[in-house]
This record gives C-alpha cells, structure tokens and sequence, in this order.
C-alpha cells in the first residue's frame, strides 16, 4: 500500500510557508490505519522493547497501537503542566525561545529497552529531547520510528547516534 | 485482572481538591495495557463499528489501539486550532466559561458506524459534544466506552440517550 497517498497536503499551516503533512486521513481509512500500525511494528518485532514512548499528541496516535501491537507498554512524553505525578523535564531549544517536554519518573525502570514513535522527523529537536528524558531515567533508546520523515529539514543528522526509520520519505 | 490496581490517584492534581485518576502507571505496565485495550474492544466487536472517534489527548492513547484492534478507522477530536483542513467546531459549557472541540468535515461519512472511546467519563460534557459533533457530520454514535466512569459526577445522566460503559467504576 502506498501510504502517501493517504496522507493530506495542507498548505500554510499552522502558518505561512509550511506545507502541512495531514495524517488524519490516513488514520480514518482503516485499511491504511492497519497497515501502517503493522508495518511499523514489523520494525519493532526483533528488537525486545519493553515501552514505546510517545510524545504528545500525535506521538500518542501512532505510538499506543503499536506498543499494542508488539506487546509493550506505553509511555507518554508530555507538553509542561499535563503529567500528575512526579516528573523530570527537558528544556530545548527552537528557532525562536525554548520549549520543553517532560516524562514521569517512574515510567521508565534502568534498562529497560525502549523505542521512540511519532508521526513526523522534522529537525529532531524533540525527538532528541524524548531520547534524553528515557537516558535520564535509565533507559536504552533502541530505535525511532516514524511514519514520515522531511529528510530535507536534517533531523537525521541531529538524531545519528540513534537507529532511526520512517515509513515515507520526504526528500 | 483488576485494573483499578493499576491506577494512580494523585491527589489536588489539576487543581485543590480534585483526586486525580493516572492512568500512565496502567498504560507503561504492557499486561495492563493488553488487557486494558482487549476489554474494551470486546464491548465493540459485535457493533460493526467504521470509526473509533477519540478526544485530545488521552482519548488517543485509549482509542487509537482499540480501532487498531477491532479494524476500524480512527478520528481526533481535538481542541481548537490543532486542526489542519476545513473543520467544524461544537462549543459547550464549563462551569466558568466556554469549552470548544473540532472535527474535520471529512472526518465522518453519513451512515458510518461510530464508537467515542476516551480514559475517563466524569460530568459527560466532553462525550456530548464529541457526540453532537459526528451527528452533525451524519454519523451514528452507536457506542461510548470508558476505561473509567467518575459515577457521583452523573456523566450517564448527560449521555441518556446513548450506549456506554465503563471498564472501572468509582461510585
């Protein structure tokens, strides 16, 4: 199945200039919804990962059926003032000021092999913070999948101690 | 297996007095989540259901892998401003103030068969709106299924005129 062409073009948004990746109408064609859960969690398959870790939002879409699919546990990484309990953050920075994600501290247990899912590789920036929040508690970053990768925009370069895979390539 | 176990109760969280129900101890532990995940798709399997709708943000984390395993599609809900094409958008009232959810306009296809899936049902606000949206959109919300019901809130009451359950119930 060819999944780009499942996924939506949305031009200027969220704003001027960037031409937007919709996923949302792939998610909704159950066939392509299957398909993609299965063909990133063939990637998973022989790695024996114990939690996959989403980042907020979207990261929650692609990542819980997967973590489904192969059996692990899932963990969200999330934007500042959503997680209830006892956290750690990390700051990053973006083009203009700084951002930050943060994860619980017991989501995680010392060496537990961990994979990283979200819908896009953009710059990596916040993938990259999702990997030093998993290193922090301890864990092993084994792999980072993704549905789409921008290969234009580098993220790979930012991201190359780390194995990482997208379904589509944007080059 | 019960799940009520595997929940946190984090007290004063998102504000004084509130005792918040963590479900990311139930989502990181892989049984839980499995079983978590196959309890609620045995409510559905039987429905015939096209489309597992679920609102930002947990929504996704329990309705993505539930569509995934009954083999429908899966549509956000989400908050205004998330979302990239032509939308429609239900306004509804807090106890200060006003709330709104969206829905892309292709989202839903009359007729199609659709089940709201979300963690917690508590004062049914979020449900109704959810549900008002992919009415209006022609879809027929044929079931509503909850990890969680907050039953002293009354949600049901709210959602009368609908089909849903819940996992876990804190009278």
């Amino acid at each position: 199945m060819d999944l780009t062409k499942k996924i939506r073009e949305v031009e200027n948004f969220p704003k001027e200039g960037i031409n937007f990746k919709d996923i949302t109408t792939l998610l909704k064609d159950k066939e392509a919804f299957k398909y993609m859960v299965d063909q990133l969690a063939e990637q998973l398959f022989d790695l024996d990962i114990d939690i996959v870790v989403g980042p907020e939002s979207r990261g929650f879409l692609v990542g819980a059926p997967v973590a489904y699919k192969i059996g692990a546990g899932f963990v969200p990484v999330r934007k500042p003032g959503k997680l209830p309990a006892e956290f750690i953050r990390h700051e990053y920075e973006l083009e203009y000021g700084t951002d930050a994600l943060e994860i619980h501290k017991d989501a995680i247990q010392p060496g537990q092999r961990v994979a990283i899912l979200d819908d896009l590789l953009a710059t990596g920036g916040t993938m990259l913070a999702t990997a030093k929040l998993i290193e922090a508690l301890g864990g092993e970053v084994v792999s980072m999948n993704f549905l789409i990768e921008l290969a234009f925009l580098n993220g790979r370069d930012v991201l190359k101690n780390y194995n990482s895979k997208a379904l589509i390539t944007y080059e």
